[in-house]
């Protein structure tokens, strides 16, 4: 899908900005200009906040300089913009990198591992850390370094494994940080640290079920549907900015066993949709909210 | 569907007990013994409960003495499954009776009545009551009558609305209280009085978004999938057994009020059947969890 | 949603046409030379056939001139995209006009009835068509006429059936032929005649049983989901441009006639979000397939 | 869930007969009379055909005598509702056994293998048979034995390469042979000899889009969901009873490759699914239809 084949290769623009007549007409002109073959395009004028994003991807091989001098013209119509303006052109020749967070659950790291491998997922994964042992034989079949950093049981002596786990994140420099049922709370620092690359999949369909337990919790309740978010991480649990959900129904005769069961189907298809789309450029965020070009 | 055609006609058990070996042989045996047809059974072990739950739907024609002395009959059978049994005997062929609690807002009461029409609903619509005259007209087209019960703004000043509600509502002795986007909350009085009758149709995917405006706090945290709640009104808001739920998808171009408009196709459907499961004596409560045997 | 009131009012231009870079550009310069805002934009370069499609909704406060002089001055662009190049500029503060023929079941009728009169359909429903008698009460009920053109039971003989039907439909000239569960096939005269303005709904999901009886011809199958499809008429049967389909899960305990109560639900809200997107020129036709800008 | 820990065993009895009164008392009397403790109980008549069915899940601690004493016992109640009953006796404390065949595209065989490795496939793989050497380091990964057979090109001369499979295949005596992603249509013989154990996944919606490449053939159509079906095979080509089947959501911009990718995500749960039903005896044949106690 995405790679360094020069025929399939792209400069993906996003940006988003206060909204005005006359935006894509200068960026568009600006790509016909040096004739750019424009493959996706896509736009958003958000009525409510009078915001405008767009996510334009060229055609690589019809762009006559590198993407360095795309982004030094580009700078110039983004200045006319005004100075909220944010943007970024991401060259999808240079292949992305994720770094996974896991625990003892293994389906989702199982899934994303074999994603990799066929090739599906745009990115490569660079390592897992966990706090406990039980992947490290998953990942290393897949010749990928696994990393133990042991969690002590108090909350708040976690502090050093935190930072340990930061500068084996840190070194690889990834595009994602993913937390695959990773089962710990970020602290604030890190979830800072982090801002927009760190995305958690949370096992319940959110705002519903913050925090622990959340198949407990529904089961409880007596929901008739159970669900997964895929979410940026941010200092307030659970509350990050949403990229993706779906659902999947249940009735009385499924206890909490069950849900838990059915419910890794959908956090597995979760994480990756929203995952592929943080790693194409195709989500945008602002404020609390996502703008999601899929 | 149920109706007095002596073929059709079904004596419908239902019953939740404690769980122990040979309730189903207990039941089915009694059954047996005068040689009734079983049209549709249902069972439910709540392993987490230890609670038993069963439906029975038996043909008419095929029960040799009438529904009351099965009754009479049945209750020597539920004397012995011990003292927490809770069960009832159904006469399909007697038609059930509804009262619709209406505000402003009529997509939910023009579905019902067109189901109610068609003769797809297990009820005759009684009486339309609402709090404004919006849907005076709709009602009356249908010949269904309309009670205008105006609310006083101040909430402490509602309760002889209220009681008038009650009264316009008693007098029909109604199989189920429908709250098709009623807008206002029961007091505790009423939620006990119509307990396991009175049925509301919640805008949003419980427990997320309780109370009011429901599709604003949904486009105000981004969620993906928006849904609609068919719960049992109880003295806490919107915290009332669920029947049915479910869920629609919308993205960062839905506004509010493309949530508002695409989220009453939800609530359409979610009450409509809910409803019908109630009025066919499906859904059995059990604290604030509901089997339901659709 | 769309109504005369000058500020809602949106000039939609739609435009399919071969793609080569410069073609947004092109369209946006001359909407941004005017100083139009454009309110939503969607964009389609289609790998597959080289075709590329648009829509832009511009709010029409924002154009200096009406919409007869924004045609003719786009004219000017459209020539330069080439001799394939198709376009149209809706103007939705004019009313759409939709005609609705039935036969006998009404759900369909009924469901756009509701929208119609909640102001919910952005279109007025002039007539309705029925070959039987049976739903001339509910369409009257809503003030709208009711013609009955009764059809010979001998297909070869409803020629003249149809040119009646042809005639009472064209004196509205309707933007929309609504077939709401009509179960006349259409001849090929009409079809042509109707291109692009005939919808139907059909009870499966296409290509899945085409023609008639589809629910039985799902029960026997064993298909564990029905569904339903609305789409543009086409002189061969039931095989024309899909516009919209869902599907709702079914199981082993429902006979035939609980699929066509259950797939009734899936059929209303399928046919009126196709009817809605088609009204809204959200929907581009390009051979036997359709651009959606939902 | 299901495994041989004495408390979690379960006797699984199924049973189809043709329908009349007391089957049910005459069956739970038969388990209540030992004390038998029914943990899961399903039923269903079925009044187009007939036919009734049930399965229940007893608790294999409240039987007091082994698993071939309880079916010599339950032959005499099954002599008694007639000559057409097909019943059967599956002890859960017996692991079941499954082979799979595939051919190059591994999502499938990878998805179950990590659902085998987390204990979740009530089932342990015997072994992998594959018609190419893609997918023998992923099976060999999981410990699991891979057997290659390689097809001659021309389908007439494959006879030889079918019997190589086969007795690769029986001599683990599987209780389930899944074709997952296999792409090799079986000869007649061995749809036979598998008759009720092999299973199929396809990656369409069937009926429709029968045979090969159907994603191609769902682009053409241009249908706005796609789906996969998970059936037994049977000699006519996709057309075996249906266990399970699931569609996701497709719209103009999905090419054919989008919906490959994004129909293995339908794939995988589908086969899933249908592979744990088949397994825990939930799945009843009965002509070209199933009844699933799920």
């Amino acid at each position: 899908m995405v790679s360094a084949v020069s025929d399939d290769r792209r400069y993906v623009l996003t940006l988003g900005c206060l909204d005005r007549p006359g935006i894509i007409a200068a960026i568009t002109s600006f790509i016909a200009e040096f004739g750019g073959s424009i493959l996706e395009a896509g736009y958003h004028s958000d009525l409510e906040t009078g915001w405008f994003f767009t996510r334009q991807s060229i055609k690589a091989s019809t762009v006559p300089f590198g993407v360095e001098e795309l982004r030094e013209r580009f700078r110039q119509i983004a200045d006319e913009l005004g100075p909220d303006t944010e943007w970024q052109v991401h060259d999808s020749g240079l292949r992305r990198r994720a770094v996974v967070l896991v625990s003892k659950e293994g389906h989702c790291l199982h899934d994303l591992l074999g994603r990799a491998s066929a090739g599906e997922l745009p990115a490569t994964i660079e390592a897992v850390i966990g706090n406990h042992l039980d992947l490290a034989a998953m990942a290393e079949a897949h010749g990928i370094p696994f990393h133990h950093v042991p969690f002590p049981k108090d909350p708040a002596e976690r502090g050093p494994a935190f930072d340990q786990v930061r500068e084996l994140v840190d070194k690889h420099d990834p595009d994602a940080v993913v937390l695959a049922r990773f089962m710990q709370v970020l602290p604030e620092r890190l979830c800072e640290h982090w801002a927009g690359r760190a995305i958690n999949i949370h096992h319940s369909f959110l705002p519903s079920f913050v925090g622990a337990r959340p198949y407990h919790q529904a089961f409880v309740r007596g929901v008739k549907l159970i669900g997964a978010t895929c979410h940026y991480v941010t200092a307030e649990l659970d509350a990050g900015p949403i990229i993706e959900q779906d659902v999947i129904r249940v009735d009385h005769a499924d206890g909490v066993s069950d849900m838990v069961r059915q419910g890794r189907d959908i956090e597995r298809v979760v994480l990756a949709r929203g995952l592929r789309w943080h790693l194409e450029s195709r989500v945008l965020v602002h404020g609390k909210r996502t703008v999601v070009f899929s």
